[in-house]
């Protein structure tokens, strides 16, 4: 099927499962039976590095929750009521927030002084299992996730009945949504996808038309990499084909947004198929950069976080044999520092989108 | 002069202020005197309300900084420097972020060992100086602040050679850039402004297409209210005197977000001018709303840092006289409790656009 038609059809099909959820219950009941859902295992003891798709991922080990059981009570009843939040917001093809699904699920059942949910996390929790239920992510159930981040380049997409020219929005760019499963790629002229972490940076490649010169496409958020972003990017990468890459600090935590993107994380291990993108690569800052555009002069030493998320990163299965990335480790650990992207404007303004983006991209000095 | 034209004219008079700045200095080389910059004193000490603009604004205490002053000569050099170096970016049309700008200036002055500037507050003060000086905004200077936020409504706005009508951007919308000045505003249909604090409930609003339906613009962040969005609505008011609401959680911090809006705060205090909405008025969550809609039951508690807001705020100036705030202030104090917005959702998805904001600008029930 064809990528966009799948998408419009997800909806639809994570209905289905959560409709056939509610019956395997109701056949439970029919049969005399204790109700139960099957669910897999999260958490760490059941988190494993796939090496075949290269991303974090659940592992075999499923668990039965009984209604019929003080321990999983509760849980049963709320993952029922958020299956049924979600199914609603299916059937008027509306979407509301986690936060919007919590205060939706927060009723007291009659009669006693218990709340189905009294905490967002307990919705939060529920509404992954249906992720794991159904097998559609969240965005599928009509569930979005935060807002954030801007786009430009020359793409056309058809959203809610708009269509929205990319490279035609001033110098704002298009605001990403929170949910981007039913945008439609109209045409996408783009060779490859920058995907930064500040939004300063940014503006700076946008106002020196940087997508127009380069034939990419520039997305930034402003501190996390949201779902929003993430699929986005993701679909780029697979319907499109476009090689993604990631420019961000030299530091930890630079580096540490592209781990996640690349292989996933813990949290995300359920939905590693949609969220995680195996194909990004890493564009810079790399400790090779702070040699060659001779950034040294602005270290900013490390903190004990800083190394902790290093020494963390370091020892992670993808990165263990990773020849490339343990120099890089290596480095920072020798340099005892760290420097920002900002730091490339002491060499002017557009130095960055003038020259160190260009020759890296045309060397294709990339980490994997 | 028509404001549009003001707006595109604001970069060429500031250049011309900083060019003033500079032979101003060469005067006082050439007679013979000690350089010097005189500017108005900032921080609380020189921080007062005034009743007739209704916001926060500097008073009249003025400082001499001189270049043959051990105590003053780094700050006059980095004065100097940054004047330097905005002039450098209105000379090429481009903008630069903070950062930026702190990299830009961070050498080392040669046969010292003595960096102009060490850190980013100190580049950041001197831009704040060349404010008060040229009297113009850093985003004049072309130093732009974070981007954040989206807008969405029946507005058409000119920005950067490409025209955007801000109701044909899809779920996402138009994207706030960080620097709003040179936007031309083509057509504005829309009775007033809501401004609202999160941008989960800007997507409520927005698939439910109340800009439409209430021809009205939504605008949002996520979390600050950055200087391009208050910008943003200080033009919106000013320009096309549209009403603007403001939008947030029952809680001090909301309130204190409304607060920042309307009378400036004493880090803005000397660009109250451009910065401040004396007009804009609250739509709520006020704590009556929290009664008459019936969401007592989704209070949290107070801390003790929300309490010591509320009571900082209480005895604001501008709201220690106003009756209606401080009957807010002691309705919250007495709940001992804070409401979010999306506690709303509990009364439906849609309940927020369908009833709570018509009801409520239909009755006008607005906080001043």
């Amino acid at each position: 099927m064809p990528e966009a038609k799948k998408e419009a059809a997800a909806n639809a099909d994570a209905k289905k499962e959560l409709i056939k959820l509610g019956y395997s219950v109701i056949d439970d009941i029919k049969k005399g039976k204790n109700p139960h859902i099957e669910l897999s295992v999260r958490g760490l003891s059941n988190v494993v590095y796939d090496k075949q798709s290269k991303t974090l991922a659940l592992g075999d080990k499923t668990a039965q929750r009984f209604f019929f059981n003080v321990a999983h009570s509760k849980k049963f009843l709320q993952t029922i009521e958020i299956a049924s939040i979600t199914k609603a917001l299916l059937d008027v093809n509306k979407h509301a927030s986690l936060r919007d699904v919590f205060y939706m699920a927060k009723r007291t059942i009659p009669n006693t002084k218990i709340n189905v949910v009294d905490e967002q996390t307990e919705s939060d929790k529920a509404i992954e299992d249906l992720e794991l239920i159904t097998g559609y992510s969240r965005e599928n159930l009509n569930v979005n996730a935060n807002k954030m981040g801007s786009v430009a380049g020359k793409v056309v997409v058809e959203d809610s009945g708009d269509t929205i020219d990319w490279s035609k929005l001033g110098s704002g760019g298009w605001s990403i949504p929170s949910n981007v499963e039913n945008i439609k790629f109209k045409k996408v002229d783009a060779k490859y996808v920058i995907y930064m972490e500040k939004a300063a940076v940014w503006e700076r490649l946008h106002e020196d038309k940087f997508w127009e010169k380069q034939n990419c496409i520039i997305m930034s958020s402003q501190g996390q990499t949201t779902r929003g972003i993430r699929r986005l990017l993701q679909r780029l990468s697979s319907e499109h084909k476009l090689p993604i890459y990631v420019l961000a600090d030299n530091d930890p935590w630079g580096w540490y947004i592209y781990s996640v993107l690349k292989f996933g994380s813990i949290s995300l291990a359920h939905m590693a198929d949609e969220m995680a993108i195996p194909q990004v690569k890493f564009l810079g800052i790399t400790c090779d950069d702070v040699i060659n555009y001779d950034l040294k002069r602005h270290f900013i030493k490390l903190t004990d976080k800083d190394i902790s998320r290093l020494k963390q990163m370091q020892n992670y299965e993808w990165f263990v044999k990773h020849k490339e990335w343990q120099r890089q480790f290596k480095m920072m650990k020798d340099f005892g520092a760290k420097v920002e992207i900002q730091a490339l404007s002491s060499k002017g303004i557009s130095f960055i989108s003038e020259r160190y983006l260009p020759e890296k991209i045309k060397k294709q000095e990339l980490l994997d």
